[in-house]
């Protein structure tokens, strides 16, 4: 079966992401509720529909990649949403990063009308989205996540089945914890270097490949050190997926107490207008305490 | 000019390391405060000192390597030790890990008889010793670095230069703070994923080729979830350096929040007699919180 | 004007309350959600609604004492509730503790039918619900508190007025951070006493007078050394308030990281079933991590 | 027997016990490290040791009043110390704040010579020094604790005996713990209440007498909303006995994680230069997180 899909959430994710599936030579209809978004799609060759539900209508496969919880439930379940138009044996694959129990209630509710949904939040950021080389972890059913195959790849460089739906929400923000309380290792390691007179790059090149590598270390690390503050992931973003955690974590009864203190500094940045700095810009917390920078003569 | 050697302290590490540079071809004259650690070396061809004093007297370049600052001090300034035997231009090479301020006082002690001192700690555990595939984060001059190369190639793998004396010992402790922030990840992450019932290897595959990776994870996350707690460096080892860690931010005046809440976690472990676990067993402090254990049936 | 009086939610505080009105003298209509909870009140002579409607078309001024916020939205807002039956100058007196945020937003919505909101969320405990000896924080107009004075007085002994519609649900959020981490400062405190070997009835009698001293310690610190887990205040009502802190200071972008930390402690206690203990049970958070007790032999 | 007193350590504490010693009526010899603080006390009738074993030789019972476990052992046990010019029978009395392990050991070395320590650290700051207020924790021989009672109620209020040698300095860093995590709460507690938009002073009215009440609130937090950080007790010594309590959970073995926290905001604003704040300053470390300063508008 030939599969037609549709888009909808415009955003800098899903932009990059629908502009790789017409590259990849699929049929596309599209949806934004900001308008001025669609255009640059249309004159790639997408159709545009006039609601999520008339999106759904059209398509085989609908890709959802929205801000947050109430986004999702909105586009999926609202009174315009895919759910009102998505014929029996459609596909929702999910992009936004929600609730991994949100996630579970939206498909038991599409599943009433013989709707499959798969969860595939995406890791890698803009530069990912844009590339084709995103992450994605997907929960759902076996077969469906078959069907799916294509297009995640035509997105995507690294596709993994992680379980039942909502296994791909809930392994997105393993990853999160992963990210940002390496990236709390990076910037007390940094501080402490700066603060104790190390040459900073030569500092990076003698402890990143070891036992204390990771990927922020080497990413991130560097930018630290030259005060280069643009975005792989906003803090704004970090923030949002690091409530998720720690409404998660909650609601399952366990400790994340570095997540906890993390998300503490975070916010602080947040509220000090820094929320489009890069999450890396984590290490600003610490020099506010601190009353020093990194990367600059003592 | 044909350097002879010394080392005094055959531990784990040192023991392994002096077998390398025997096998390297090196002459080596040894020296261990238990004299039964001895043994296996002279069988395998070293000459045994009576003393620091008097292994320094026999070596060109004397390597120590020994538990903590006081062991330090007491084979090379001690009455019997390496300082009493040492010739002008004679090079010390500790491959101790100690207080960076501590070493930069040693080596000015050294110098006044015309020894040279490089800090020389070392990364990779016992295994990286007996493979001799160690990191080595040199701190001294560069001229002694050099005349040092030989002998540190014949121990590991990664030689760095980083600096004046004592960077060596504060690149070390960054690679400290960065190891078990890291970890301390790890272990959140993988709790979470097991609360959230996921399935714990899929969920590694999954994150640790991203922005989530690290060696940590790559390595220690895999015994974490078979519950396979063997050390490649102990919980005790590991407080010991943290300990230093904890000094010398304090001397700094720099914050390392979530590395002074790490090192809570390991110092009740330690005190309930799992100090010889490796120091990825940090999970179990979240285990003891949260009265639930990683890998195990819900 | 003689005022008639209304109570919706009769549980554990509201029940003892509503019993205090009634003493007091005070015509009072009541209703709860249970029925069962009813009946010892309409026994000493209350008259009973048949929903918050009802009984705010019988009331001058209506308490409402629920669990959280979208209890207080339902009883107040809801098909049946208060503002279907309140006339014009009617008054609202809500004791529960809820969002300071959600207060405003009632408030607003209940002006709009001439209805005025008070917020009191009340300090004691069970025990001083029971004997009227409760702390009530009041937000809204000065004019209405007096007005209301006659009732709060008749539940309460220390009345504050502490500002506009809903900052004394903000005053409750402050007091509630000073209780928990009050608290964690005695379990860590008596903690090391226990460890350090100290008679912990010495202990406290000496370090209670001075610049440690605080309510928590001189009230919680004895039931905490005898390992007496009566709740004042249990664990569950304590999580409950202590995410309003979070996502309240959240909203306001400022760090509460020992509150943070105070809340992971306390939510793997509640995973554990021990949410019906007191709130001086975090101690046994500690305690877990540390593998021993306080009030035991060692 | 009439008892003739030693005072060893003319600081700003000792030298007010001193004071207050000689307006009691005792005779008294003084010495210290520093000639310039002793002349106030000689021209008030002191008479003036050359050395702390000269003081010891004039002298029945030697109080002992300095910085750190260091100086009480170069005071004490030094070449010049008590420990040469005591007789057989006297008592030295430590009001220092030290190592409790470190107390042990002193008293194990004087009492080889017949001479009986008491350990009596001392809380309530400068100003408790100079009105003859402070509390006095004694640990020590009780027959002892009797007969330095006279001398300890000359310059306390409050004299506690609480257990054997070193348990005086034990329940000193117990009563540390809580004054610093207590003030914690107040900072966070204050923190909320600015960004809440309330008013600090009915705030602190409406929470202080109930379960959130603390010494810290009534005392400091009134200081704190008027942005007055004269001290009762500095930053500076603050540390310097949370290094202790650190340094003795890290002993003991026991976790104490949000005093592990406060100390790393304490030492920041030690580095910054506001040592000499008071400990209520503790603040200013939310702040310079937050970006925002109580006490001042929005």
């Amino acid at each position: 079966m030939k599969e037609s899909l549709g888009f909808i959430g415009l955003g800098i994710m899903g932009g990059a992401m629908a502009a790789n599936l017409l590259k990849a030579g699929f049929d596309l209809t599209v949806w934004n509720r900001t308008p001025s978004r669609i255009t640059p799609l249309a004159q790639a060759g997408a159709a545009v529909g006039d609601s999520p539900a008339d999106v759904a209508a059209r398509s085989s496969i609908v890709i959802t990649c929205v801000s947050d919880t109430s986004d999702v439930q909105e586009v999926i379940l609202g009174p315009q949403g895919v759910a009102k138009g998505a014929r029996p044996g459609a596909l929702v694959i999910d992009c936004s990063t929600i609730s991994p129990q949100a996630t579970r209630a939206i498909a038991a509710r599409l599943n009433e009308g013989g709707v499959h949904l798969l969860d595939a939040p995406v890791s890698g950021g803009s530069e990912g989205a844009a590339k084709g080389t995103l992450s994605i972890m997907v929960g759902g059913d076996a077969a469906q996540m078959e069907r799916a195959r294509p297009v995640l790849q035509a997105m995507g460089k690294t596709i993994t089945h992680v379980g039942p739906q909502g296994a791909g929400q809930m392994v997105k923000l393993v990853n999160q914890v992963l990210v940002v309380v390496t990236m709390q290792a990076v910037a007390e390691a940094l501080l402490l270097a700066q603060a104790g007179g190390l040459d900073l790059e030569q500092t990076l090149a003698a402890v990143s490949g070891g036992a204390a590598g990771s990927w922020m270390l080497s990413n991130r690390g560097p930018q630290v050190i030259h005060r280069d503050w643009r975005p792989g992931f906003t803090i704004d973003l970090q923030q949002k997926d690091l409530r998720l955690v720690l409404e998660t974590a909650d609601q399952l009864g366990i400790p994340v107490p570095a997540t906890a203190l993390v998300f503490q500094f975070y916010r602080t940045l947040q509220q000090q207008g820094l929320g489009g700095d890069g999450n890396h810009a984590l290490t600003k917390a610490l020099e506010h305490l601190a009353g020093m920078e990194i990367g600059r003569a003592l």
